[in-house]
């Protein structure tokens, strides 16, 4: 950080402590090293060290994050700057209060200067590529920048597609198009994150297709089964799940319900929802009419079939270090007992990371 | 725009008249092709113009957009995409009401979408780029790219030193940071214009130091310049100049009365702009003080200091048809009588645009 000024200066009262225009990028770079699990750029990481087989060298059969290359090590932390700069702007767009165990950007700075601190940290994302160019050589770096602004635009109209439905007065939803938008707000990011990792190992050509497959599918089926993690639990947990029906995400559990009800119960779930309250009570009737559709039995069907194309994609990728690599993310990502576990799913954890969850 | 549906659809209650996963690319695609003078993709199509010598080759002395190559104005595409991004979220910061005659897209859409907007065009600035990488080669896309980002990054780190001075308690500001806010807030976006059509248009090692400077100093003086407009004329215009000085925007002119005046009155000054209220009065015994302070004199020089650095940065250039165009910039941009008028200055316009400002 510019100027070697901390954070506690910045805020409220003591922000003319600070020299103003380093103010943006110690605010950023205070988020980016703060807390998050950075499944993101382990992805990346672990992905170059599979296609690169430099795990084991140092003969305690892992990785170490020092001895990866500089423009390695930027191209992971380019992930981990989108994530954030997109924790930002979806703090913002939520008014959520806390990050991290601490106020939101915005809570502590203001609406303003969080926009803007997230912008920075998007151009930062790209930044931290496009400088390696010379390292890295043109033909990765270009590559590489047109992945994220794919994932990028991508994610934005995820973003959008949720932000309309849950602002909007109509909360009819086809199961097929929440489908579509969990695609575009979960998958862009794990995509990135893989194709940076092969492409910064050499030409992804022959992985592209596989790696958007892989991609799609573990990021459909985690967040189905984050909804249906909502539901589960005691009835603390049916608050928290209240809130994603009444608060308005386009959940497939939502759009699944409404597809399966009769005229007279879908009319009954939509007043329950327009009422915007979310007490028990109602939590616990939509939680019938969830029941009475058939929803979460249909819900962890689609998470089993999600799950197994992922494993296809897995069974069929070479070479056997990003096999057991996808295996060993399915198992993580979606963190349930795995129906067909693979016999040889004994990954190494590289780089000594704990277990990778994609929250 | 996918789809074809209109605008008017997505607007309130018809929101779910339209498809939600085309929205966001159909609200961006909408803005972007609204209004602005388009001084900045302008600037890139001209320079690429003056360094390839295509201009006249259609016998009527003028090159017409539809006769550049596709990636080319995909750049200049870009540029404007990045211009048009940072209009979105600086409407959200400033809470502007209205742009291009009508209501700013978060009045439209709410903060939320306005945000995610904003996010999706700096996506599709850098994808405009990097999606032509296989026609512009990797060289000249990664190089683009990078320029890209460091002004996205620099454009940040200006709008947040502003940002923050307006948020702030404290209004002190030395003449020197004012103008460092200044040239990040203007410079980044003529030099990623410039250098984005001179690096279409070849290799540009030998630019980056004089465009640079250019850039800088007709940023500065664009801006001070700016400043100083909103002083002149007459009553009714007091009330705009009342709104730079009491709605927080770190002028120079501001900086200049703090640096010149004695205790006693910039305490007054600085009272009276506490006070948080431009009626014209306010106005009118602020512009006293700055008079007596000398900040109009002072101001005037300063442009002058950087529109004769600027000229220092054409006159040296080459070739012929670059320092035409980069005088022609000066004239038009600063808008103002040039005291050093060239007698070489007679540049043909362009692609039949009309003269171009920086606003």
């Amino acid at each position: 950080v510019r100027g070697g000024k901390t954070l506690p200066e910045l805020n409220g009262q003591g922000i003319a402590a600070l020299d103003r225009l380093a103010a943006t990028e110690a605010i950023a770079y205070d988020f980016l090293a703060k807390g998050g699990k950075h499944s993101r750029p382990f992805i990346t990481l672990a992905v170059y060290d599979a296609l690169t087989g430099s795990r084991g060298t140092l003969g305690d059969g892992a990785t170490h994050l020092a001895d990866l290359p500089d423009p390695v090590r930027r191209g992971a932390l380019s992930i981990e700057t989108f994530h954030k700069a997109s924790l930002v702007h979806d703090d913002i767009e939520d008014d959520d209060a806390f990050r991290y165990g601490e106020d939101t950007i915005h809570r502590k700075f203001g609406v303003p200067t969080a926009i803007n601190v997230g912008d920075y940290l998007i151009g930062l994302g790209y930044r931290l590529v496009s400088r390696e160019t010379p390292r890295l050589g043109a033909d990765v770096a270009a590559d590489i920048l047109d992945r994220l602004a794919e994932a990028h635009m991508k994610l934005a109209e995820g973003q959008g597609a949720e932000l309309l439905w849950r602002d909007g007065g109509n909360k009819r939803l086809a199961p097929l198009d929440a489908l579509k938008i969990y695609a575009l707000k979960t998958a862009p990011a794990f995509e990135a994150a893989l194709l940076t990792g092969a492409r910064l190992a050499g030409p992804v050509d022959a992985y592209l297709e596989p790696i958007g497959q892989f991609a799609r599918n573990l990021g459909v089926a985690f967040q189905i089964l984050n909804d249906l993690k909502d539901w589960e639990g005691d009835c603390d947990n049916k608050l928290a799940s209240g809130g994603d029906v009444l608060g308005g995400r386009p959940t497939v559990l939502w759009a699944l319900a409404l597809e399966a009800l009769d005229e007279a119960r879908r009319a009954e779930l939509e007043s329950l929802v327009a009422r915007q309250t979310a007490d028990a009570g109602v939590v616990e009737r939509v939680r019938q009419l969830y029941r009475a559709a058939g929803v979460f039995d249909k819900a962890a069907r689609l998470v089993d079939k999600h799950q197994e194309r992922a494993e296809a994609v897995a069974d069929a990728i070479e070479p056997e270090e990003l096999r057991r690599l996808f295996y060993y993310l399915i198992d993580t990502v979606l963190d349930r007992p795995a129906p067909s576990e693979p016999a040889v799913l004994t990954p190494t954890l590289p780089f000594g990371l704990p277990v990778v969850s994609a929250s």
